[in-house]
């Protein structure tokens, strides 16, 4: 539904749209207003006052406002949202920036479900499991071939593939099933193989589903995706996310991977994300009120590290040089041996991956994002702890993995933390005050800051001179939050009675070198990628950034700090959970599970880790945005006139 | 080795070929001489008697001959062996028939080994699984593709076929073992699926074996193939056969059906087949001095309910009309759960079937055989307790199974048994004095016949005119072994001093009614089968007797009594244990498999069980040789003669 009012902000007279309902607060930090904010947006700190200077907006009730000035036309911009056009007073001093357009570069779900009919019209609509009721003649001493025979018959009558297979596992107990059934029956056929799955009484052609799962590192999602419903592109009628159960054992890949090494630790880890898989499984399927029974495959995508763990297979060898995973291809297996809760009798697929640090996950965003049907060049970007790069087109791609480092997920960085509720991640530092505006993850009570408020945090500090091209604060600027912290300068977010941990939420040096170190590892890593495709940055047609923490930046301050290229705002595509997105394509699309299998196999792997290419791109990036002024023509000119 | 030395039979002036070592009353037997012989050869009864007039023959010692009796010459024919050129005077009376011919109908070696090259010219040699030893290049940081990716490189390096595929269970270790064995190791590799079953360390190129199992309602055979060697043929290192510890449960595949429907009668049947196989197996493996793990697949043949068993599918439905079996067709699977003994880990195939009474090991001997290759029309049979028959050529066949009953296999006969040590396997009755000459199996005391024994017994009597056309004694000849026994006439064909049993070994007039209806359902099929194909039997190329029983009988006296039809004896071709033959070339041969398959899809099964034709063709055939004189000319003809 696109934004239906307008709202005005005085007074510099900047109008823009929302929709009805949404949080002023959040229209303003849209729309590249300052409003002094820093409770996160929770209504409790007062200091977001606004004035309504025309129109009217809803407010929740608070008691931080005295009734004189409510009907003064004072409202909590935390507190109210939009019902109708507005005009809206904004008592503090403010500015504008071109954060404005980043938001646009979202996602929408139009957008989304143009990019799933794409890829059904592109390569079909076909369920990696069929279902096919079969009405199946009785036999008599004219036709009284094998009861296998019979159904394998009616099944090559619904579909013209080849002849169905009966693994002794279905023919035990079929001749019961089918007079059971009286011979009315559904059968369930992998539509790759023609194995057939499984044999049930009636027919459930109606009730036919996928379960379509992304194990991440941190989080695990998983889709009921809808294989009966024949929709533009594949329905979720349900779905669920929750933290992979395995962060208990290490936050990143490696301390899995070192968990793995200690006795029965494989099984542990193992047993972990079966658990929570299972439990979002469960999820779904109360939600949608489906029979687990109907669920005939899973389509799972994951980094390589997760999908060994995933199949109980050792990852020793990815830690170490060269780097060598035991595999990126696991062919379809049944859901027997691999942990999952009794009911599921489901075909499980992966999405293959390319090498240690390029995975299924990112495959499957790749081809989701049909970067590979186009001539023209596009780079796709998943940032997490490891940066993962590809570059390509139609003919070839380029992959390769920085060791971002785990800043950006709030690892290694002071007041850091994930994007959990009360993780600041929206930040906007007034230039001239310092005074910072902020917003929470669930609109909690601050308790850290995760990758996205950091760069902004950077980015403005920077723009603001408080930060120097070296990555160093710099005390030109005198104000109460810079201060002198344990280990050299730092800046003060948010005083300690203002958050939830009664604690500052500050950001020190240290945070910035190890923030400075990831930006410029995962843009050395682009420029290294470049150079192998021949290609500049200003001939990328596209960026694609995929991952859920792609999704919370602000392009325009990532470009600000040198993380991303800067190229015009409208080239960045926003795709989300891309590697989810593609299982759920495959799910209902064989032959897109064998497009990615194709990329899989065609993608050149490059080694950042030992190459001095990198090494050198990498120096050349630890600089603000970098030392080569002219990659980052914009950045410097705005930079000039805030001087 | 062909015969080397010329045995002349006196007085009636017959030269026999035969070789070293070959036993005399065996020579006179097949040259159709017949020698009084009542202890079944085991040298105690002294009835034969024979004295060599010229050349020598070699004699163990005996105590039934005088040094005199020695000094003229005289030796006991069943003590006697073939050293060189020799006359042989019989002094009892003798007679010419033309049995004479029919052993040299049974396939040779030489003639099995020319089959099996033929096979495999039209088919090419390629073991249903591949072993291939590649010595991996160490991975660098320019070469990390996964441990799984660099195997199956190599594999695609060996053999040009598809992507090989690593399923969990052997991507799980991999990584160790890769590592373990220095990157030198040994890929098992099926090679219609392409599916990488093992990976072992170091070259295990030169030690591949198969084993081919058939699996019979009696008896279980079992080879072990090397399928390293490239011979002309698959060479068997080792072979085993043992009685199906099945039998305890019930005789034929009826009562072990019914045993089924037991609680727990099922898995009973299926442990004792798969303990028969393990035994067979342990044994084989333990004579060819192999390492089981060196056993990479196994290739089975057997009837349509042993394969039931063997699989552990109900199979309730088979004995029940319309007689449909679960399954006739079973994938590739692994020996995993299907209760073969551990360290056993191969790939398992299996000959597919037609219908519930015409099962995989029909199959196989077809295949086998070449007729379905050849224009000309070819009648295959395998006579046990059911008769399976196939007609056809290269175009088409059809097939149908008869309940022959189990008269030869012993069943419903007073004095019947299986051939086993001590069973009555070939007799020879002198039509004036109704004296029978027999030989038992490994010429142990005899205890029973079996069912070659009772066609020669039949044949003879009848051609004695001491049982009539309508298949009853005749009293017409007076002889102290016709007697009046408790059911009728019976005929002793040994007293019971000259038994193993202590009681006399006899043919009785209800046996006599079995053994008719047994041969006039399986002429009575052949006729169905014919008239569906719109052949005469005279059109026939060839008439393939499969099966062990097939072996031992005298082709000349099963057209006596009309059980197979009179055609010249060069058109009947033994294959003994045909089933296994095929499941022999199989397992070295993919194309051969898939031929199998091919003829298992084409055949039209008839049933016979509720076929009008069929009765009226059965009742026909109740007559010796047959109420259609105009079928039999010659026997007709050799009968007339004796009046």
């Amino acid at each position: 539904m696109p934004p239906e009012y307008r709202i005005k902000f005085l007074p510099i007279d900047r109008t823009y749209p929302a929709g009805k309902g949404d949080n002023l607060l959040e229209v303003a930090m849209k729309a590249g207003v300052h409003i002094n904010a820093s409770c996160g947006g929770r209504g409790v700190c007062g200091k977001c006052r606004v004035r309504i200077a025309g129109g009217e907006v809803g407010s929740s009730p608070d008691h931080l406002l005295s009734g004189h000035d409510r009907d003064l036309g004072f409202r909590l911009a935390c507190s109210s949202f939009v019902t109708e056009d507005a005009i809206v007073e904004i008592p503090l001093e403010s500015q504008i920036d071109r954060s404005v357009l980043s938001r646009s570069a979202i996602m929408s779900d139009a957008a989304s479900s143009a990019l799933a009919e794409a890829v059904l019209c592109r390569y079909g609509t076909e369920a990696l499991v069929a279902r096919y009721y079969c009405e199946l003649p009785r036999p008599d001493i004219n036709d009284n071939i094998a009861d296998a025979g019979r159904c394998a018959r009616a099944i090559l009558a619904k579909a013209c593939s080849e002849d169905p297979v009966f693994a002794v596992g279905i023919v035990r107990g079929l001749s019961k099933t089918l007079r059971d059934a009286d011979w009315n029956v559904t059968a369930d056929v992998a539509s790759d193989s023609s194995e057939v799955l499984r044999i049930s009484p009636g027919n459930r052609e109606n009730a036919h589903y996928a379960v379509a799962v992304d194990i991440g590192t941190t989080t695990v999602s998983a889709e009921l995706i809808d294989c009966h419903a024949r929709t533009a592109g594949p329905s979720a009628v349900a779905s669920s996310t929750d933290y992979n159960a395995q962060i208990s054992y290490g936050e990143d890949v490696i301390s899995r991977i070192m968990y793995c090494r200690k006795r029965r630790g494989l099984t542990k880890l193992h047993n972990e994300v079966m658990s929570t898989i299972n439990r979002l499984v469960s999820d779904i399927v109360t939600d949608a009120k489906i029979d687990i029974r109907d669920i005939t495959h899973i389509v799972i995508a994951g980094n390589t590290t997760m999908m060994h763990l995933f199949y109980h297979v050792e990852p020793t060898y990815i830690m170490l040089a060269p780097y060598t995973p035991a595999a990126t291809l696991f062919p379809p297996s049944g859901t027997g041996d691999l942990g999952f809760a009794p009911g599921l009798d489901a075909r499980v697929y992966s999405i293959p991956g390319v090498s240690s640090y390029v995975g299924g996950d990112i495959v499957s965003g790749v081809a989701l994002s049909g970067m590979t049907e186009e001539p023209g060049v596009s780079l796709f970007m998943d940032i997490g702890t490891n940066g993962e790069i590809v570059l390509g087109n139609d003919e070839w791609q380029l992959c390769a993995s920085c060791s971002a480092g785990p800043a950006f997920e709030g690892g290694g960085i002071e007041s850091g933390m994930r994007a959990a509720p009360g993780a600041i991640e929206k930040v906007h530092v007034n230039p001239v005050t310092l005074e910072p505006m902020i917003l929470t993850v669930g609109r909690a009570r601050p308790i850290g800051i995760c990758g996205s408020g950091l760069i902004d945090l950077v980015a403005d500090l920077f723009m603001a001179k408080t930060i120097d091209r070296n990555g160093k604060f710099s005390s030109e600027k005198g104000s109460a939050r810079l201060r002198q912290g344990r280990s050299g300068m730092e800046y003060v977010l948010c005083f300690a009675s203002e958050t939830g941990i009664e604690r500052d939420i500050v950001l020190t040096e240290i945070d910035l070198d190890n923030i400075m170190r990831t930006k410029a590892a995962v843009y050395a890593g682009c420029r290294v990628l470049l150079k192998n495709g021949g290609v500049e940055f200003t001939d990328l047609d596209s960026v694609i950034i995929a991952g859920g923490f792609g999704h919370s930046i602000d392009i325009e301050k990532a470009i600000t700090i040198g993380l991303l290229p800067e190229l015009p705002i409208e080239r960045f595509r926003f795709m989300g959970n891309a590697s989810l997105g593609g299982a759920r394509m495959a799910s209902v699309s064989r032959r897109f599970l064998g497009k990615t299998a194709e990329i899989a196999r065609s993608m050149t792997n490059i080694e950042l880790s030992e190459s001095t290419q990198f090494m050198n791109e990498f120096m050349a990036a630890m600089f603000l945005p970098h030392t080569d002024d002219r990659a980052f023509p914009e950045v410097i000119q705005a930079l000039e006139a805030h001087r």
